[in-house]
C-alpha cells in the first residue's frame, strides 16, 4: 500500500489528502507545530508555502533520504506580486533537488487549485495533476496514486519543466487574483 | 471595422484570419516571398516562427509605427527542444516591444494551437486565447476582435506576463510532442 506523509494541513494539504486517501493510500501529516519526530511515509509531500522549505530542510533533509518527496510550492514574491522568488533560468523544485540530492524530488500539484483536486473537476472537465521530475519510478508511483484517487496524472516531463510548471501556477494565480478566472477554475488539460 | 494585417499564411496565420474574418474584421496577409509593400491594417499579426521576427524588423519597423502588433510565437531553442531561445527572465514579446517602441506590442495566440482556434473549441471547452499587454485600449480592441469571432479572449495582464505565457506554450508543445495530450487540446481555461 502506498504510504504519503504530508507537511502540512492548510487547503492544499488537506485537498491532497481527500484524493491520494480515496485511492486507498495511508496519509499522515506533519504540522508546523509538531516536535520533529519521524517521517513514515515513502511519498513526502510538500503541502507548504514556498518560504517553509528551508524551515522544513534544517529539520528533516536526513529524514527525507531515499524517499520521494513532492514540492508544490508556487515561489511567487508576494511583496510584488510580480515575479517568482527563484531565478529566472530555475525553480523551487530544481532548487530542493540540489539541497536533496538522496531523495527523489518531484513537482506536483502546483497548477491544480485545492478546490479543483477537492472536486476532482474543473469545470467540464476532469482535474489533471501535471508532474515534472527525473526518477521515473517515482514519477509513475505518484501517477498512479493520484488516478486511484479518481484525478488524473501526466508526466509533464523532466525537473527541469518545474520552471514552466511554476510560471503557469503563477499565471493561473494572478488570473484568479484578477478575477479573469475562479478559484475553482484556472487551467484544464485536454487529452 | 477592424483592419487586420496578418505576416505569414500558414496553420496560425489561416485560424487567426478564421476566427478574425467571421467577427468582421478585413483580413490581408503578407506571405514571406511578397516584396515590400504597405502594412494596411491597424492591428498587425505576426503569425510566423520566432527567428523570422527579425527578419520582418528589418523591412518594416517604420511600418509598424503607430499600429498594435501581436507576437505569437513560442520562441522554443529546436537544436535541443528544451528550453527557449530567449533570455529566461524576458520574452519574444518584449524584445520585439524593445525594437518597435513606436508601436503598442500584445502578445497572444501562443498558448492556443491552431487546430483548437478553427474548431472554436477544446474538448468541452470554448476555446479562450490569452492576451499580455501594457496598452489597454489596444489589449481591449484584439480581445473585441477575437471574442467577435466567436472565440473567448481574457487579459493575462501586462506584457511582462508573457513570459510565463511562453513557458505554458512551450511546455503545451512539449505534452503534445510527447504525446501527453492532441494538438487538439492542451491548456483550456475555465472561468
Amino acid at each position: 500500500m502506498t504510504s504519503v506523509t504530508i507537511f502540512g494541513a492548510g487547503n492544499m494539504g488537506t485537498a491532497i489528502d481527500s484524493v491520494l486517501s480515496a485511492g486507498g493510500a495511508t496519509v499522515d501529516h506533519i504540522r508546523s507545530a509538531d516536535p520533529p519526530g519521524p517521517v513514515n511515509g515513502d511519498i513526502v509531500i510538500l503541502a507548504v508555502y514556498y518560504p517553509v522549505l528551508k524551515d522544513i530542510l534544517a529539520t528533516y533533509t536526513d529524514k527525507l533520504a531515499g524517499k520521494t518527496v513532492v514540492d508544490i510550492t508556487n515561489p511567487v514574491n508576494t511583496e510584488t506580486f510580480d515575479s517568482l522568488l527563484v531565478p529566472a533560468d530555475s525553480s523551487a523544485a530544481e532548487e530542493l533537488a540540489a539541497a536533496l540530492p538522496s531523495s527523489r524530488v518531484l513537482k506536483a500539484f502546483n497548477t491544480t487549485f485545492a478546490g479543483t483536486l477537492s472536486a476532482k473537476s474543473m469545470g467540464p472537465n476532469p482535474t489533471t495533476v501535471l508532474i515534472a521530475g527525473d526518477d521515473d519510478e517515482a514519477k509513475a508511483a505518484l501517477i498512479s496514486a493520484v488516478q486511484a484517487g479518481g484525478v488524473n496524472a501526466l508526466d509533464a516531463g523532466p525537473l527541469r519543466r518545474a520552471r514552466e510548471l511554476e510560471a503557469m501556477g503563477f499565471l493561473q494565480i494572478k488570473l484568479a487574483a484578477a478575477e479573469q478566472v475562479g478559484w475553482t477554475g484556472g487551467f484544464a488539460v485536454v487529452r
